[in-house]
């Protein structure tokens, strides 16, 4: 074995001071050494097994400086932006998140917990919380400081930054209602999740506005915010409610998986069918129709989300809160005055 | 100060046997725990300040079971199948993925590898590579396995997963050739970066081999691979090359911007500019035309830079490589024998 180096040792061995070569050594204040002289010694001290260890100083402090942020999917494109937000924030005060992508399984999640914990993250942001998680239960059990993202839980026990998921559901009946459309049909997202739950009940709520609710409340339920999940919902759409003439979906992958079924029973969108989405997820705009959704600002969430967590391992005694961001409707081209007589013709093709 | 825990301590406290507490405390045997059981036993710990200690283990290994993935930009949505992929193949052994969201500059990589060699990662995957990459010579003087992905290096020192970019292009260029088109325009990304480089040489390569090098090699810089610097490029197409009837894009984000320009000009595609693009990122087939587009296996070069990564750190006497996959050209509505006289048309206009 080789003799154990010092930082001493190697500030000797390369004939620098020793607060160069702690500077180095700390990722905080590499900046203040030129990168020349920085690789000079990074090379010497890999040389000499010595490297910056960061580890022994979270063992000290129980600090580790990276928050564990957990995704229920990350090829749904909601989720990159909030962890933009989150990078964002995070990075100003020197923390690093490990991003892990677990899936809505919950055997899965809790592995990933698990893993998340053993590196010692000093907090969680979660955006697979259900409305009744067990999962959290198992994070407020290990005693880690945890805030949910995009997705809230009923009893509100831990901090949530969300979207206003009601008043979304209102902008999106309001338009649809203006235009005209009496048989507004909402794709609805799963009931375990605060998404899917608050939407429906916030289309319900807006449908009653409009005295809609007694001639045309007409809802199914999605197995999962996937553009397949989407496709299946709009062919029993156009099975049950041959009447219909706009779909409200819960969220932008399911209203493109209406497309795909629209584009499949040879139907136009918006002349046959008006579609309103909800996310405006990137390249909403440049789908076929472009998407008339509701933006929610997913970068903002992750920005807040991040920095509650920020607060909280300052020791600042912040409690326990919901943050709501407003939504807003985002006009495009896949919703429009229903065309006289489009459905009755398909009710009548359909009898 | 409390008295310091200890596992037997915890254990007798609960009146369980020790065994089960050091299973819960292990988040890679936790599972042989039931749920309720662990549960209980991780909060008793978190009461008395006992937490799972991985960091004072990876203190005396070396090892933390974390590999750190750079990205240069998380909202490219070629990315999260890469990153799946990664994700598949460490979970598999126990291993968890850093994601850190880097972008192109040059010193905020420099951060963000600081921050992971920090946290003890064991292995680095970057997908951030240039051609001559500062910041592997930076991660090579620290000592810590590296691999690029989906961008290699040209000197080829560290092993690299990467797509046959000549390959693809030659896919591209063949399939417009054959639909009758003659003058075709490159939109090429950086020249700093293995897939801007090597798909604008395979490029002139293909035109060449179709003879079409003297009378149409129109190459357009770009200055990054974005929707923006694709519109900018498209109207340089149309400004420069009135004769042009294709464009053939390095990514899809470029190629997306061309119908942002194309539209604001009147002009359809494919009717009056066949549009190709690279990557057939998702979503590439809901857009305005369908895209047409060679397919790049992102979620296989996920997995197999992640697998040479655990090779490496099993010790397993694996050399460097270079992996390269081959991609598939995808015939969709965005590509179309160019129409006599439509370039004809535009050059008058030009004129």
């Amino acid at each position: 074995m080789q003799q154990k180096m010092t930082l001493k040792r190697l500030a000797a061995v390369l004939g620098v001071h020793s607060s160069t070569v702690g500077r180095v050594m700390d990722p905080q204040t590499r900046h203040m050494v030129s990168e020349e002289v920085a690789e000079r010694i990074l090379r010497e001290a890999a040389l000499h097994g010595y490297r910056p260890n960061k580890i022994a100083a979270a063992l000290r402090t129980r600090r580790s400086n990276i928050v564990g942020v957990m995704l229920p999917d990350i090829t749904n494109p909601v989720f990159p932006p909030i962890l933009l937000g989150i990078e964002d924030a995070l990075r100003k005060q020197g923390y690093v998140a490990i991003v892990a992508n677990a899936g809505e399984d919950r055997a899965q999640q809790r592995f990933v917990v698990d893993q998340l914990l053993a590196r010692q993250v000093d907090a969680l942001i979660l955006a697979t919380a259900t409305r009744d998680d067990a999962i959290l239960d198992y994070c407020l059990a290990s005693g880690v400081t945890t805030v949910t993202v995009n997705r809230g839980e009923d009893t509100r026990r831990v901090s949530s930054v969300v979207n206003d998921e009601v008043e979304g559901m209102r902008l999106a009946v309001d338009h649809l209602a203006q235009l005209g459309h009496r048989h507004i049909v909402h794709l609805a997202g799963s009931q375990d999740l605060s998404t899917g739950h608050l939407r429906r009940e916030g289309f319900m709520t807006a449908m009653a506005a409009h005295g809609l609710q007694e001639e045309a409340l007409c809802i199914v339920d999605c197995s999962s915010y996937s553009r397949e999940a989407g496709r299946l919902a709009c062919e029993t759409v156009l099975a049950r409610y041959p009447g219909a003439t706009a779909i409200l979906a819960a969220n932008d992958l399911l209203a493109l998986g209406c497309y795909d079924s629209l584009r499949a029973h040879g139907l136009r969108c918006p002349q046959d069918m008006s579609v309103v989405g909800h996310n405006d997820m990137p390249f909403a705009d440049l789908v076929d129709p472009p998407l008339t959704t509701i933006r929610i600002r997913h970068h903002e969430m992750g920005v807040q989300a991040a920095q509650l967590i920020l607060r909280r391992l300052q020791d600042d005694p912040v409690g326990e809160m919901e943050i709501r961001l407003k939504p807003e409707l985002v006009l495009r081209g896949s919703s429009a005055a229903p065309r006289a007589g489009a459905a009755g013709l398909r009710a009548a093709a359909a009898a």
